[in-house]
């Protein structure tokens, strides 16, 4: 079965977006180390999960000259890695690689992960991880936690209606002032 | 001059209280490694700053014998410690070596931290850090990061109007999966 995981960043007050849905505030700062982390990060295979508003965000930005300039070896993944969009509003999805899938989110989900393929990536969408988590989906959360206050924002796990116990498996703290904590949810 | 630090647990979605205030889920994974670290953390001689609603939190469970029973050297602290309550509709403090402040928050803290005495901690109280944090009155962030979702609650820096950059000064990972993140404000 294939594994579902999630990598977002976050702030010290809990927030994966600014109330108008801007992530830029978790490119700020960005140094050698942090940058050989990220290109490290990109050259695992996976498919990626978005919902209709990350999709279009990201495919407004990942296959232009400035993603290539910015970030080549994650906008190279991005652009040619499996995708796979939920939305009932779309009717194609035209970025490469890309499917449109129209279904219940649970089990179009269950589906994915049974087939053959690389491992499953939730990347930024918020209303995707709620639903998934609470079906018991999701196998591991890796969480960047920016030294930041927003002061507002969405969190990724809004409409969660129960409490979601985690393990902690590995952390690690860079000179930048972001720290990587991997976690499961507790079984 | 006194240095102002803040001392909170969050969870990963970046609560300190759930939506009706509570906090004991922070209490939730103790171990002796745990245990030694707030009993260390608790012998730190300070002066407390709190909003009248984490007030009469603390007030209603450090003075009573099940919390002597449950974690002494925190209830001895907390007891004995020299505490300010901020609030409007307070007529009295009658927790040990409390004084009621009535004044501008802003104006009575400037005042605290020019006289002598022990360095100043806020412990909870929400509606006070914006405020503290906003006039640059705070000097230091400690927060013990639990691996848990909550789905809903009240972030500490609820009412902040503008971003706050951080720098991470450093980190401590518990077997418990508990990680202390010690931050300043960036100068």
């Amino acid at each position: 079965m294939r594994k579902l995981s999630v990598f977002n960043s976050i702030t010290v007050d809990g927030y994966f977006t600014d109330k108008r849905g801007d992530m830029s505030w978790a490119h700020a700062q960005e140094d050698a180390e942090w940058h050989e982390f990220v290109a490290g990060n990109a050259s695992g295979k996976s498919a990626f999960l978005f919902g209709r508003v990350t999709y279009e965000l990201m495919k407004s930005f990942w296959p232009t000259q400035k993603a290539r300039e910015t970030a080549k070896e994650v906008a190279d993944a991005m652009n040619s890695s499996p995708k796979f969009v939920f939305s009932r509003t779309l009717t194609e999805a035209t970025w490469t690689n890309t499917k449109l899938l129209k279904g219940d989110l649970v089990t179009e989900v269950k589906e994915l992960k049974n087939e053959a393929g690389p491992d499953l990536m939730i990347f930024g969408s918020g209303t995707l991880i709620a639903p998934l988590a609470g079906a018991g989906l999701i196998d591991a959360y890796t969480m960047v936690l920016n030294p930041l206050v927003l002061g507002s924002g969405r969190t990724m796990f809004e409409g969660m209606k129960e409490k979601l116990r985690l393990d902690l498996t590995k952390t690690r703290a860079f000179k930048n002032g972001n720290v990587v904590l991997w976690y499961e949810p507790r079984r």
